[in-house]
């Protein structure tokens, strides 16, 4: 199975990183860029494993490891592999 | 409009960070991930805009400022405002 994981700074949070690239967006000319919000993008491969499995792993994997859970938020899905 | 942008490391391109992540959950246990990529998600805001121009600005912002096409390729869906 492989797992795309997306995470993103949580409602409310400050994103310091995607005001600036909006910014520089708007700077660029794309004025109609109110607003961005910058977060991960996560690729994870679990050959050899069960969708419940690799659901119990990527939950793991981002609870211990990847979202910080105190600003964060993370969903993912779980696909097989092509 | 709103634009979902997802850029990923291109095929073949070293990914450190993904190597030290991965290396990171077999430590902690699990020794299911065989790979893990990294890559960036981002939200963008593009009010008052039609479909067509939400997609023409937001190829622009990523080829422009928000992916390095040496290294990285991106792919984005626009969805409307929920």
């Amino acid at each position: 199975m492989r797992a795309h994981i997306y995470i993103t700074p949580k409602e409310g949070i400050l994103d310091p990183q995607g005001l600036t690239v909006g910014k520089a967006l708007r700077n660029l000319g794309m004025k109609e860029v109110t607003s961005v919000r910058m977060g991960k993008y996560i690729e994870m491969e679990l050959p050899r494993t069960t969708r419940k499995k690799a659901e119990e792993i990527t939950k793991q994997a981002c609870d211990r490891l990847l979202a910080n859970l105190n600003i964060e938020s993370y969903r993912f899905e779980i696909v097989k592999e092509t």
